[in-house]
């Protein structure tokens, strides 16, 4: 089997969550796996002196009716949440923990974050809602441990080296998808990715 | 028929190219006319803070690459121009001149326009590659009448009108649709533009 496809994304980054609902499928479709790499999209705007699209006053109207139309284009459920966007580091510490563990059950607990967020309107930057989210996936999760692991050194270096590598990897936006060394940014260019998986480049 | 669309572009802007490349074609197959409107991103950018894709370090490379591909990902033959991105002040305020006397004209223009910088490489910041242009496309167009008109005060004060206009409409970028009152940014909308025209909502 040809290498994984690298799938990166920010837990409040709505095109991050609509290419979330399609990339496994997709990669499937041409025998790829897809490893995802959660990260910190305020990290990265500090190294572009970019800032979240809503908050650009002449932007900010246009995304916000882009996420819901875009959503429907790709149908995928969706409904705008009033606190937006958040801060995810619980979230992505918590995935790496996981991830380390399990990657599948990993990936449970990111959609299953991904459409508390964008679907119920779920605070998904509280820990309790986080560390809720993850014993909801499997009765193998400690909540006294993940809580231990989120309070702790380890995690949150975990996260700052994820995103170095995203930064170092060019990443910069939500989503970052990587087919061999080629880059992908934005769920609109999963046309391309397709493309690309089917005849290897163009 | 229902009205025409509103195709916002830079003449400098690869994704306003590709767009420019397929919009009248697109919106033929719905009964559609588009109404072309060049417009100066630099004034834009002035409002949102934006700068240019490639003068951004983290951004640069990977939007050299996303224009060579999206080229052949939307078949519009295409070379990176060596001089990017260009003003375009002269271009635009050519089209106008051209528009008030003949749409199809100030059209041919255009492509023409486009055409040479982003297949052929010639810079067309330039007046008299301007000017070169635009008699190249009729023996109606009087080179001299349109050297007076590049040097007065009227299509100055005409395009800073679009451009303000442009902004007032929500304009933040190139290409940027309008189908009706639905706004739609970059040329990996133009799917969405085609659902729109189809649905008439979706």
């Amino acid at each position: 089997m040809a290498d994984p496809l690298q799938f990166y994304f920010d837990f409040s980054s709505p095109y991050g969550y609509f290419a979330s609902e399609k990339i496994d499928a997709l990669a499937a479709r041409y025998d790829r796996q897809v490893i995802w790499k959660p990260f910190l999209l305020g990290v990265v705007f500090k190294e572009t002196g970019a800032a979240p699209l809503t908050e650009i006053p002449l932007k900010s109207r246009y995304f916000l009716r882009d996420f819901a139309r875009s959503a429907r284009f790709m149908d995928v459920p969706f409904n705008q949440p009033k606190t937006f966007p958040l801060p995810t580091q619980h979230a992505a510490r918590a995935f790496y923990w996981l991830d380390d563990k399990d990657p599948a059950l990993a990936r449970a607990f990111a959609q299953a974050t991904l459409r508390a967020y964008f679907v119920d309107g779920v605070d998904i930057s509280e820990q309790a809602v986080v560390q809720e989210i993850a014993v909801a996936q499997s009765p193998v999760i400690d909540r006294d441990a993940l809580a231990a692991a989120l309070a702790g050194a380890e995690v949150k270096e975990r996260l700052k080296e994820e995103c170095r590598e995203a930064i170092n990897k060019g990443v910069f936006g939500s989503p970052f998808v990587f087919v061999d060394e080629e880059p992908f940014f934005g769920a609109d260019r999963l046309p391309q990715v397709e493309r690309w998986l089917k005849e290897k480049s163009f």
